[in-house]
């Protein structure tokens, strides 16, 4: 969490959010903590829009970069109805999964990267294949946010059938799984042993280019150049 | 800067960069800075093996995240060197410029993005054109880093040419200037309208997807829906 995220919370009356992500906001007295399931980003946006328009001030919280497949669009889109037009919105950015995934692991976006969410719950699955196709064919390094969850399983079985059209079968892969708490965890595999059956919706990859290589100590990098 | 960052600074012996970011590490009693010029990236990592290979501890210091277009790749490749053999490395994120401008735009980056350095110095500019076509072609939301520079002027010019191929003349574009620091400025402005003249080394972009949006007071999001 940065020094201008934890200020903001300190002058909020309300966050709302994922419950995991609430659980992580210090308590103090006043503020009040409104938290919701997953997958009802819109509902949760509305009702941070209905309590800012009734004056109050609130803190929408997400994991890692709310920009960044976080909260932030989902509170904009709510926030097209004109009868928010008079809420301001202002986000503060905070240090995305792939970013978690990429340090921990070494520097494996350090040259041009692609970041791309597998969900097929807010866009067709074709669209998803294209980009894929013109990422792999482009030989962006790639990162896959929300690769699978307990009733998605198959995209992660597609994805890794697809990529090896393009890229060779020992591109380096990494697996981030709950990367920046306890229990976090970090695999370095490649793509033709990538695992689908370890994919979760814990997980977040990361794709190697074709020149992304391991260290003598198994670090994981990029080089910035292309030859 | 994070917690974890600045931690790491009060144990470190050496800090080394570029003499902007090391001008930003507060300083102390004890501990040696090492500025450099730009685009010494390489001789900079391998004057911090040097030290930490004779037992000292140090910090390579970058703007915005350093896995991302700043030094930690650059350290990892001077580090291929078998005389660093015993140096361990240790990679720290930070919040990248281009999630700073996407944040005081609202949520540009909210949907698929991808990530291009415009810079030929270290890649051909064919595999920088080539890679342009494709993410257009997949609709993927774009941020350029290193647009231009005093004596790079041509890449942007022919960068709004090759989009416009493929996008909208009205598709959003975000041109953040020296944003995080005191002097920052953010435009908003669409393809067409994009004045190449007006970018330099300082200006980070971000090329709308062809759902990216404006609100009613200007600021820019990229809906997590495709429809």
């Amino acid at each position: 969490m940065t020094s201008e995220v934890s200020a903001a919370l300190t002058e909020v009356d309300h966050v709302v959010g994922y419950a995991p992500y609430i659980d992580r906001v210090p308590q103090r007295a006043g503020l009040q903590r409104h938290a919701s399931g997953n997958t009802v980003e819109l509902d949760r946006a509305r009702l941070a829009l209905d309590l800012a328009r009734a004056g109050e001030r609130v803190a929408v919280v997400s994991g890692g970069d709310a920009g960044v497949f976080g909260m932030a669009s989902a509170v904009f889109e709510a926030a097209e109805d004109l009868a928010y037009a008079d809420v301001a919105v202002r986000v503060l950015p905070g240090l995305s999964a792939v970013q978690a995934v990429a340090a921990r692991a070494g520097a494996p976006i350090g040259a041009d990267f692609a970041v791309v969410s597998l969900s097929d719950r807010l866009k067709p699955w074709p669209v998803v294949e294209q980009r894929l196709h013109a990422i792999a064919e482009a030989d962006l390094v790639l990162a896959i946010y929300n690769p699978a969850s307990r009733s998605r399983t198959q995209q992660i079985v597609d994805t890794q059938k697809l990529l090896l059209e393009h890229r060779a079968p020992d591109t380096v892969v990494v697996i981030g799984r709950d990367v920046g708490r306890a229990e976090e965890s970090l695999l370095v595999t490649t793509l033709a042993e990538l695992d689908p059956d370890s994919i979760d919706m814990k997980c977040l990859l990361i794709i190697g280019a074709s020149s992304t290589r391991r260290t003598r100590s198994g670090q994981v990098w990029t080089p910035r150049f292309v030859e």
